[in-house]
């Protein structure tokens, strides 16, 4: 997905949380704001916001010196999700339709995202929990996407947040554990998860956990280490989770079903769906015959 | 008013509106976008918001060769406050404190903002009218106001907006005439009043009508022509309307009463106020001995 104009003023927003969230220096918060603002205005519009995003954090990390700014609310959204985890296993368990449960639980999960607002209260998580078991899904979609998981041999989870990845692993433990491999971020960016992340949620004893070698809040793969492009690759199927993925990977190919909560209305404009709801969207979705390049429709307006 | 950081992405998302408002050309889109940003960059934030205004919109009229791309909406506000205008004033007349029904008038009048909102609906502007009449409001404020306004021999009214200016009569017309001047902008800004919109508004055959030399949507003293400076030096009472006349005068002196509806979190905070309410400052204000310099005690957090 391209940056859209409306974009634009959400950067210098993000910045302005994000430096406020990391540092009380108001210089560094000036200094920051100025220098988000020069690189936007130089940035290429056709690279995808998140390419934005990495560029951003980083230069907050180097100004502050600190290399993981958010490791300790990732610490924190990964302990409040473990606590939830065993009620919603069960309640998982105990419905009609375990899988699709799961799915709306790992969606649900993505409001943990740190990136799109940059306070999140404990009660706003169970909010979006006891929210996702009766908000509207696209059960054909589940469906497609339940079918695919049982055919694909090797199947790409991309995480994205921590505490979202423990909603994820509900989600995974509803699949052949063998075949899956979790891909993590292969350094800190914002809250998005990483391999201590995949530690903390318990994935790493049941599937093999891998990273993408790249600090994109998103899977920009040019940016990605050669090993997981050639995991990428071979996949046959490919979960991709969060704004970030969709937005760095909605126009790659057929093989990724991505798994969001959305939080902007650009993105609920380039999906076709409204903010708050739960998106699935794989191209053979069976309600949806022309398939996701569908998303990729609409133009700047 | 200093520019807050929070001004920020605000000048940005109103760059975009404003650009859209004005020329369906996407390439001005971008490039208005862009220069924006490397001004934005550089610019001293303790100058007030409207500095930055009159940079924005003045490119914006340079890059699609409008000289007033305002002109239809101003003219549209006008008529349609002018159909308001009679019942309004029935209303002040039947009123059992007219000066204090008028004053709500006036200031629910600056709903009609185009800097601070890009569209506008007349239902919009009729609700704000009718909620004006309830609305809380500092009403020893307003007899302070009416004394001051008893009391000076010389009274400067600085207009804000086009539409609004009707409302602005309302208040006027509970003055004596010839102690008052009308200050319009001394050239088109977004939907700031000129002298045309005075004329349209029936002002120009009350009271003296004269305008300030510039282009900023506010009143910066030393970007206005020395005729008007010599006048606003000479004034007893100054009643300046709207957030943009606040933001370039909140630091000026105590001859100045402030006139506005709070459309943006900056200025309700550095008001002491919440977004949505009408505001009447004024520095002899009864229940506030410490008068306008409290509204100045808020520093950038």
């Amino acid at each position: 997905m391209r940056t859209y104009f409306e974009c634009i003023p959400c950067f210098v927003r993000q910045t302005l949380d994000a430096a406020r969230r990391v540092t009380e220096d108001p210089a560094i918060h000036e200094r920051l704001l100025r220098e988000t603002l020069r690189l936007a205005a130089e940035m290429p519009f056709d690279k995808p916001p998140p390419w934005m995003g990495q560029r951003i954090h980083r230069r907050l990390r180097e100004l502050t010196g600190q290399a993981d700014p958010y490791r300790q609310a990732k610490q924190e959204a990964n302990a409040h999700a473990l606590e939830l985890y065993p009620g919603l296993k069960r309640e998982i368990e105990a419905s009609a339709n375990p899988f699709c449960a799961a799915v709306r639980m790992a969606i649900a999960g993505n409001i943990i995202d740190l990136g799109a607002k940059s306070h999140l209260a404990d009660d706003e998580i169970h909010a979006a929990i006891e929210h996702a078991v009766d908000s509207p899904i696209d059960e054909m979609a589940v469906n497609a996407l339940h079918r695919r998981i049982q055919e694909a041999g090797d199947i790409l989870y991309l995480a994205d947040n921590a505490g979202e990845i423990v909603f994820d692993r509900l989600l995974i433990e509803q699949m052949s554990l063998e075949r899956v491999t979790v891909v993590v971020k292969g350094a800190p960016i914002i809250n998005d998860a990483t391999r201590a992340d995949a530690e903390a949620a318990g994935l790493c004893e049941l599937v093999q956990v891998i990273d993408n070698g790249s600090d994109v809040p998103g899977t920009i793969l040019e940016m990605c280490s050669a090993e997981f492009r050639q995991r990428f690759e071979q996949a046959d199927l490919i979960i991709a989770k969060g704004q970030g993925n969709y937005e760095t990977l909605s126009e790659a190919d057929d093989r990724i079903v991505f798994l969001l909560k959305v939080k902007c209305p650009i993105i609920a404009r380039d999906i076709g769906i409204e903010v708050g709801q739960l998106a699935i969207r794989t191209s053979d979705s069976s309600d949806d015959p022309q398939g996701h390049t569908r998303l990729n429709a609409n133009a700047e307006r």
